[in-house]
């Protein structure tokens, strides 16, 4: 059972807290409290194993293919996290014996997870455990953990297994070579391992400082070493009310990390760098490690955001600190070939694939927060024109064609094609979004010209961002078919943001989006042809812009784009949404069971119904929202929620954005709410497969497009804020073309506050407002 | 703990039962008590899961490599044991709650495997749980499991998830392709796994049959599919006093079955064969389905074999019954491409490869019992001559060099080279036996040899054994080498059946059998020239007989034959043994912790003392057993036995029939009940990673040939039984040249039955008896 109001003092509104312990629901603080530092992500599991854990420690772009059929994905490397703990030779666990004042905690603010608890054996002893564990923001490769077990009533003879456990697989497929295996100096533990197929090399160390009553050890550990695995076997006696301290720590390093990247890569090197990395982190011990990390965090994330809710629910701030504490750690900002995994790096899920949810769910976020990062997000997406063209050519277009799913950035296409049980056939259900699903293309550019606006970032731009923009029109381009009797282009047969609806024609957002990107293509082709010759010559030399820009201009206007129905103003959501059946979906609108409605019907008959999984036109509303007007907005809203499911997790945040941009800030912060219980919520089993990145990047948006009102349109910064009606005030900091804004909203007034002495523009409810260094604006209406 | 006692009336002396369940020692019954028929093996665990289970099901001969740097093992298939059960929403587990009454229990008779008890769950209610599970021995695809669970106290809600997962690893390593998953009709789930190397199919078929007091439920399962699962989720109500019953039948079906086997091979008619086989099992149901297997066993392992020990203590016919359970199902008698492996099907230890247990101790059951599963062992070593003819190649010698391991035959030498921690580098030891463990090639001649004698089956030895025997000795003399000092031929740098002993020169055992080898071949070589010129001459085309029997002929009188020492008749194990230094060894002869002594030294350094692993000297003799006095052979036993730390379970039975031979009836009796303790002894972890097949083989050969004192000494048949004391009688069936000969054994006499009109020819303590049907011996001393 979770519980968010456990942080006292200086930790209030920073702890998230599971305060009962059942192995039913190990998933949810697994993935939810989920350690990381954006070059790894190591799963929360507990330290004593349970047949329902699911232990996973992910390295970010080491990519693997299990084989031909298989696509590729985030290997599960080797475990560290295990210890077998034994009291008088019996299992310790949970699961027996009496458990008192359990909590297992995640602190966001040091980024430390902590678990203490009173344990009853059945024999009747009594122990205080406490256990540490963190992953450093400060030495990447450096894992921290710490146990303590005090004999509270009764001597006891304790032992442990401790050491590097490589029989883990994905679900059953091992990407790994086994490799060596070494005991150093009978104390330094290493493991090497090598992905199958891209041949990625993962060496793991690690070292264990063994005391009782804060005394070393003197009896060694027993070695062992077995199939994949080493570890040590050490035990000691405790007496009544003696301490058994262990600090072990851990330096994972792989063959892809930039530092080991320079040729000729040598892995005796990697391992030397590695072993050294963890002698010095040995010498330092886990507090001192510990500390340098919690220093970072408050350097580079909570200093950096600055971010207050003034709320009668605190737990509204706790929200947003914890989508900040993800956001922080999925993201692989140290290396600009590796992009954000959907499920980041909590779970198997999504097999640590990019999905256009980086781009309109979670860049956004670092966009405005922190644009180093959002570059190298882009850059990995610049990187990934490679994949995009392999596809574009393999499916007969020009251009650029992005993959649905992207991992390594020259793969191309990795969506798998199979998926869940068919329940009308019995056979596995054909995922068809690796083929069909191509509105990332424009969502992509559309996440370019968004950063490139906010940040003025011109050198992006020249070296990168032009590129990318061109190159994906000229993919649209060629994918726009004709009608002959319409005299119109459309886009058919496709899968929008509603997956639900699949080999659809028109759909609204997919061909909005495609008109967008070419539209803007063009006007950057004009741009640059006339202000920027060198540039242009050099991006029509490789791009062939001329015979572009012709195509473009024939086609531009002949593109169809849904528009609202004159009798209600909704707009179709594609040819044949609104002539489909509507049923009622009551039942199914279950956030804690999503996906329900397969139970009862298989993807082709739900193709024929109106059913939608998730925001479709909606999330069109927030990306070209001055296209249509709130009468619109607000009409399709009625439309279309009350069929929509919002079985994707990037529906709900959309949502209250968009409620929210029609002055519905009460609905705006109950789907909030909702957006935020997707993963803190109630529901013990919804975040079992991972963490919904997407969504956690929706809190964000949630707050500062939302309740802030933040958005650029145009080119421009304008700030609308509707705070709910019990937050009394809601603080932040973003930048703007460089300069760091720093933002506080009440009821009444609106703060501006510029670190620079450049003037700023900003729109507030239809008003401009010019300022340099701060303005204060009363928007009480 | 273990209990052998509790069968009754019909069923006395033949169920093996585990009466408590403890989850420390759940490898021991999943070993002991594995279910199979030689074409597959399934290791019985627990339906419910557990931590430390380890659930296995291997299929005969489906070798595959996960890469190149491992050797090929039988892979874990797909299970379908694991049944997850909820009562009223809650995991039920024997680890929570109040078991009642707990049995788990093997029908050596039945072969069925049964687990009762009554369950009281945390929340008070209690439940009848009763589990039967069989592999067939009639339909060798079919497996069967049986399930019913009785309300007794409340009224209970029981789900449970059950289907064929495929997730399985050999501890991490996956050596499957992810295949199609599909529910026919609802009911029948199939599941296809390739291997990835050697690209064998395996189908699993599975259906359910669920009936709430005796009546078909009527609610469909839920149907679920996840990487590599698919299952089926029944949920039903039971009130007070109903009954669940579960059948679940399985078929497993691979490309490797030679009704497979013909070209054009076609995965689409395995899977129609699979299924179809499926549904014939699932009219007939498991009562049916059980009777067939059961009338299998009856006629085809204890009608034949005819055994029966009268014993003050009933447990040793329960251990031999144990013994020939076993042997039955250990054995692919149904395809001569296949051995057995050294854990049989028990567990991953090994890989399923074949040793020389197989000849020397497992063999020799077949053939005086089972001729024809003799010959397909044998004609297995015959196919493995591709192997053992590359392995001579490359290691530069002529003929055919066995692999001290093998797999699939034309594999050649599958041994691993790195095996456990060496303690004091801290790195892997080094496994030297694929490289110069030799003996295994004058051992599969014995074997050969020895099959000849006991069957004289001429046509076999035309077909396959002379050119064995041949090509083994081609082998022997081109690895002999030249000691000019001594103007002998040696062995040298080899390990021989001591394999804590590594690079020793002139290993008696190896040197002895290499000779015995080469005599053989001369000996054959002349009478087949002389008797039988055409099979020679097609014997000399393909191996060069004639320049080998020169070579033959040169080296024969010069091999250096290892002799019993002047002063104390100790034959040296070899040329250093006797002058290292010997160490207390007690603390470490203790068979629950085998391996001990490598806890306190490293293998470098046990080879500099006089300690052996296992009978080595000791096997000589009973193979060689003319070649050397009692004096010789009892002044060797009390040399080496106090320095043998029987660390392999091949050591207490030679030790046992050794005794005998020597007339220590009770130290041989001692001796026979710690080598059947091997596996069925109370220490609880011995047969953790597997049952010891030898040491099962052994069982067999301390009752008959050491206290029933069988032997084929140069071609003759001699009986010299010497019961233990408190055995009254044993009876048994062995085949002599083709003919059952029933034995009875009395203290007083020795009676022997013939079922033809032949004349037998025996020899009994010295003197020889001729006979036709029936001969009563006076063997009272």
């Amino acid at each position: 059972m979770m519980n968010y109001s456990l942080g006292k003092g200086e930790h209030q509104n920073w702890v998230v807290s599971d305060v009962n312990f059942s192995e039913d629901s190990l998933g949810k603080s697994e993935a939810i409290m989920y350690l990381g530092n954006g070059y790894m992500g190591l799963r929360s599991t507990t330290e004593e194993p349970y047949l329902n854990e699911v232990r996973n420690c992910f390295v970010a772009g080491t990519f693997n293919k299990f084989d031909a059929n298989e696509v590729t994905e985030l290997p599960n490397i080797a475990d560290v996290t295990r210890v077998d703990i034994r009291i008088d030779g019996k299992r310790f666990s949970l699961e027996f014996g009496e458990t008192k004042e359990y909590v297992k905690q995640l602190n966001l603010k040091t980024a430390e997870l902590i678990r203490t608890f009173d344990w009853v054996s059945p024999q009747g002893k009594e122990l205080r455990f406490h256990f540490r564990r963190f992953v450093s923001l400060e030495n990447l490769h450096v894992i921290g953990m710490k146990m303590e077990v005090e004999a509270l009533t009764h001597p006891v003879v304790i032992s442990f297994d401790s050491g590097i456990n490589s029989q883990m697989t994905n679900s059953g497929a091992q990407h790994f070579h086994e490799g060596e295996r070494r005991i150093f100096d009978k104390r330094f533990v290493q493991l090497i391992q090598t992905t199958t197929e891209s041949k990625i090399d993962v060496v793991v160390n690690t070292v264990h400082k063994v005391m009782v009553n804060g005394k070393e050890l003197e009896k060694e550990p027993i070695m062992e070493m077995d199939r994949r695995k080493v570890w040590l076997h050490f035990e000691t006696e405790l007496q009544q009310n003696d301490t058994l301290t262990v600090e072990k720590l851990t330096t994972v390093h792989t063959s892809r990390d930039k530092e080991a990247g320079h040729e000729p890569y040598d892995l005796d090197r990697l391992r030397e760098i590695s072993l050294t990395n963890l002698r010095q982190a040995f010498a330092k011990g886990y507090e001192t490690l510990f500390t340098e990390s919690t220093a970072a965090w408050q350097t580079k994330v909570w200093d950096r955001n600055n971010f207050h809710i003034e709320s009668e629910d605190s737990y509204d701030l706790l929200a947003l600190r914890f989508a900040l504490y993800h956001l922080t750690i999925m993201t692989p900002a140290h290396d600009e070939r590796m992009g954000i995994g959907a499920k980041a790096f909590s779970g198997e899920g999504y097999k640590g694939h990019s999905f256009w949810d980086t781009e309109i769910f979670i860049l956004p976020f670092f966009t405005y927060s922190n644009p180093e990062i959002a570059k190298s997000l882009l850059k990995y997406r610049y990187h990934g024109l490679a994949g995009a063209r392999k596809k574009a050519k393999e499916n007969g277009f020009d251009g650029a064609m992005y993959p649905w799913e992207a991992a390594w950035p020259t793969d191309g296409e990795v969506t798998p094609v199979w998926g869940a049980v068919d329940i009308v056939t019995g056979e596995q259900t054909k995922i068809w979004s690796g083929f069909i699903e191509q509105h990332i293309t424009s969502d992509i550019t559309f996440a370019v010209w968004q950063y490139y606006q906010i940040t003025n970032d011109q050198e992006f731009m020249d070296k990168y961002g032009y590129e990318m923009i061109f190159d994906t029109a000229r993919f649209w381009a060629s994918r726009l078919e004709w009608n002959e009797a319409k005299q119109e282009y459309h886009i058919n047969c496709v899968v929008g943001p509603d997956e639900y609806k699949e080999h659809v024609d028109n759909n609204a957002f997919t061909n909005h989006m495609a008109h967008f990107n070419i539209k803007l293509a063009m006007e950057y082709y004009r741009e640059l042809k006339t202000d920027r010759p060198e540039l242009f010559a050099s991006l029509e030399a490789t791009l062939e812009l001329e015979k572009a820009y012709t195509l473009w201009t024939e086609k531009i206007d002949n593109i169809y784009l849904p528009q609202p129905r004159h009798e209600d103003l909704v707009i179709p959501q594609d040819d044949t949404y609104l002539s489909k059946k509507i049923i009622d979906l009551e039942k199914y609108k279950n956030q804690a069971k999503v996906g329900s409605l397969f139970r009862e019907y298989n993807l082709a008959q739900v193709n024929e119904m109106q059913v939608t999984k998730q925001a479709d036109i909606m999330i069109l509303f927030l990306l070209l929202e001055n296209k249509f007007g709130p009468e619109v907005k607000q009409a399709n809203f009625d439309y279309y929620e009350p069929k929509t499911l919002h079985d994707s997790s990037l529906s709900l945040s959309t949502h209250s954005i968009l409620a929210n941009d029609l002055g519905h800030e009460e609905m705006a912060y109950s789907l909030f709410k909702r957006a935020t219980e997707i993963d803190l919520g109630p529901a013990m089993h919804t975040s079992d497969h991972g963490v919904h990145a997407a969504s956690i990047g929706g809190i964000w948006q949630s707050v500062v497009l939302g309740f802030g009102g933040v958005r650029m349109l145009d080119g421009k910064l304008r700030m609308n804020p509707r705070l709910p009606k019990h937050w009394r005030e809601l603080r932040f900091s973003i930048n703007w073309h460089g300069s760091p804004l720093h933002v506080e909203i009440t009821s009444d007034t609106l703060t501006i506050k510029s670190e620079t002495k450049d003037y700023v523009v900003v729109e507030v409810f239809g008003q401009s407002y010019q300022f340099v260094e701060e303005v204060i604006i009363n928007i009480n209406k």
